[in-house]
């Protein structure tokens, strides 16, 4: 574990991304290592950008009709094992449990790795009619996935996230609801954070196992590499089908329903450290960040404190009558002994949107020092004005972010249409690759053994473009979004 | 796991309470059993219910200082048994993870049971000052307990919970901190579940493996049973000891912190229920209760219906800015193509606090008909009235409740001073006996050993009384609280 103490400065992002990032999360207290391999200690700092983003989530995943439940931890091997791509998937991730209770079990239990092969198992029971559909749910919990090789936040054997599991009588709906799932993502990702994303169908080598196919929406990180988002599975009749559901339908016809699960974790505080941060450290969206203001009291004596307090008693209760997009006004002032300069840089460091810079002159002058950690503009703005301006600065703020991390992605977004420039350009800029491609797995496994580059989607909003695939020449419908991936 | 279908009569509550429970739990759709023995699936209703009590906890929490945070499912099988009181208290109930991605683990690591032992170990790298101190944390999550009998909601193999762990420089401090847990589980209890309890010490043969002492919150369930509602423990420096934890204080000399920790679960909503339901199923305090009031629709024909819907419109917009103690209402109007009679017992069953018959006749007299599910008392309100009451009539229904299990506490508590009137009125009488006990774990074994019933608190506002234990005769100060418990 991390020991804390002086906040040491950071590796800076351009030279070291990969130390930059450990640097940033540890530093800013955001998580820890934990005494066992691969699983993660999320702190105060880290668990707050987390918890909004989840209750951001889970209003809208209400609001279109899903429920909240609860299903166990532990699924027995052989439910497991019913839907065999499935397990052919997970199976060498699992963690199982082999001994409870001073005894050995009579079958292993399998740490849920997702929770699809269960909930099959057990709406069996709850879906007899056309009228028990369709079956909308949600649950959010802790999955274990063994992984070699971690990092916090991004790849960890436990993590928390949110699935989803719906049952739809037809086809149609169900294929609506992966989309309606994808647009929560999509929303959160763009609205919540300010990640631009691209919204698409996966490949056959990154479906889903099990699944008919898989929507993502992917996001690029700072160092071009392309992160995913959330991810929207139609599920076809397979686990239905390996579980044995099925309901009468209106037409008094025996059907099997249509279901589909989508996923967004943890992974996406480490997303927004990524997309947004610079080598002073975070760079947080207002409608994420635990802090939106913070104001730091300046003086050399006791007269200057008491000014400075006064004004700052003041500021407070101005505050705390403010309403911003996210909520009432999140604000701290940090009256701990320490210089400004130290506390400027622990909350840069920790990418609170606004600094207020208070001191004796500024008071008596009626202002303060307004600073925004994006950009470091520095200016003086009355302190009477400041409370009715702050959800207005805010959500420019908000826009600010969303636009640069956009102009990020386009500046490094690339047109490509053969596979000299294909290796040329990703070398030399990396980035996002649209490049035509045939539809083969072969041509796709050639990319990533070659290049280190997979397919991250096919995006739904690129246009019909008829090309010949980089590798074999075979006829293109449309563009394949490439990258280097996390 | 239980078929749905049609709502059969549930088992009486007088007749077969355990019966009556399991009905109430299933066909209310709260719970389900799951393939894994001793785990359950929480279900929409019953799941919201838990959201209610949990995010009101969460809310006390938060307010008074702590931090939500995460730690690893996974403990190292070492770092379990370094608390020697608290591995022996536990390790009979452990479940083992032996093998996880294809291989043999060279440590077992237990799925937490609670998390003292793990985060013990992670915050010696935490704590280094007394500026670091206090250290107030709050996890939410999922814990395993291996047990042999098991019961829906009131004792699972895994269970949701909240475990707060917090570190400070003094004795008096975390002693503070023991009771300011306690007092955040009397307020949910009391004033969101409607549930009265009483607080106090446990005895040391109930007291949490590891700590010096243990609070608690103890209630009476419609049984007369007790149920354990919440338990806070001063844990002293012994976890802090076992870990190697040390602080440099105020006065430069290194010193071990005080620990705290204590926990409020799933458990809870078994308490909700079986402290309020009677015959007809549930009886929900309008706090926690996912609908506050449920329209029914009545007609007979399409004018009736047409009638009927304008009404329900129009109280439909109306009750859209109603706010109530918890927040705006929470309503339902039930369209569904049942019976009113099949709705009516559909709503009692779930214990939906008022449901209000709409039908065309009372539509054309400007009203309709509000009937208290605690009570079944049945009035004509004026339709126009009805959105502004409801704040009002909601908080005297939740006191109402709260009421009513504070009447039948009262009516089943006996002040006993001889181990043969204990015997006798707990046979004949049941519910919550105070009696003199001189504080000898033989004794409070011998009776758990001979009637059944274990010391549940000695009660923190119980007066001094001298009187003499009724085993052994010798000197109590003050009564204990027994009764058979859950």
């Amino acid at each position: 574990m991390a020991k804390d103490g002086f906040v040491a400065s950071i590796t800076r992002q351009s030279e070291d991304f990969p130390g930059w990032y450990n640097d940033v999360v540890l530093k800013a207290q955001l998580a820890d290592y934990s005494p066992v391999r691969g699983c993660m200690i999320i702190r105060p700092y880290g668990f707050a950008i987390w918890e909004s983003m989840r209750d951001e989530l889970d209003r809208y995943i209400k609001r279109t009709g899903h429920d909240n439940v609860y299903f166990p931890l532990f699924v027995p091997r052989s439910l497991l094992e019913k839907e065999a791509e499935h397990v052919e998937g997970f199976n060498p991730q699992v963690a199982w449990v082999t001994h409870a209770g001073g005894e050995e079990l009579s079958e292993w239990l399998a740490i849920r790795p997702t929770s699809e092969a269960l909930i099959a198992e057990v709406v069996k029971d709850w879906i007899q009619s056309y009228r028990d559909l369709p079956l909308l749910m949600n649950l959010w919990n802790n999955v274990v996935r063994w992984e070699l090789r971690t990092r916090l936040f991004l790849r960890t054997t436990e993590f928390l996230w949110q699935e989803a599991h719906t049952f739809h009588a037809t086809e149609q709906e169900a294929a609506d609801e992966v989309a309606l799932g994808l647009e929560g993502y999509r929303r959160v990702s763009e609205d919540w954070l300010a990640i631009p994303v691209i919204a698409g169908r996966k490949s056959p080598a990154e479906t889903f196992p099990g699944a008919v196919y898989t929507l993502a929406v992917e996001a690029m990180m700072r160092d071009k590499r392309a992160l995913q988002a959330g991810t929207s599975h139609m599920l076809g009749q397979n686990f239905a089908r390996s579980a044995g559901i099925e309901f009468l339908d209106r037409d008094n016809q025996r059907k099997s329903p249509w279901g589909t699960s989508w996923g967004f974790s943890t992974r996406m505080v480490g997303a927004t450290i990524m997309a947004h941060g610079d080598d002073s450290g975070l760079v947080l969206p207002p409608n994420v960040a635990p802090h939106q203001v913070v104001v730091v009291p300046i003086f050399r004596d006791e007269e200057g404190r008491t000014a400075v307090s006064g004004a700052v008693t003041g500021l407070e209760a101005a505050f705390a009558a403010v309403q911003t997009a996210s909520g009432p006004l999140r604000w701290k002032v940090d009256w701990r002994e320490e210089s400004p300069g130290f506390k400027y840089n622990h909350w840069e460091l920790r990418g609170v949107p606004y600094r207020l810079e208070v001191g004796p002159r500024d008071v008596a002058a009626g202002q303060a020092v307004l600073v925004r950690r994006l950009d470091r503009v520095k200016e003086a703005i009355p302190l009477q004005a400041l409370a009715a301006e702050l959800p207005a600065r805010l959500a420019a703020y908000q826009a600010a972010v969303f636009a640069s991390a956009l102009d990020f992605r386009t500046a490094n977004t690339h047109h490509v249409d053969s596979y000299t420039d294909f290796r040329r350009v990703l070398e030399e800029k990396g980035g996002f690759l649209l490049a035509p491609w045939c539809g083969e797995a072969a041509c796709e496994g050639q990319v990533n053994t070659e290049t280190g580059a997979t397919i991250r989607v096919i995006p739904s909003d690129g246009p019909d473009e008829t090309g010949k695939c980089i590798i074999d020449g075979r006829p293109s419908e449309r563009r394949a979004l490439f990258a280097r991936a996390y």
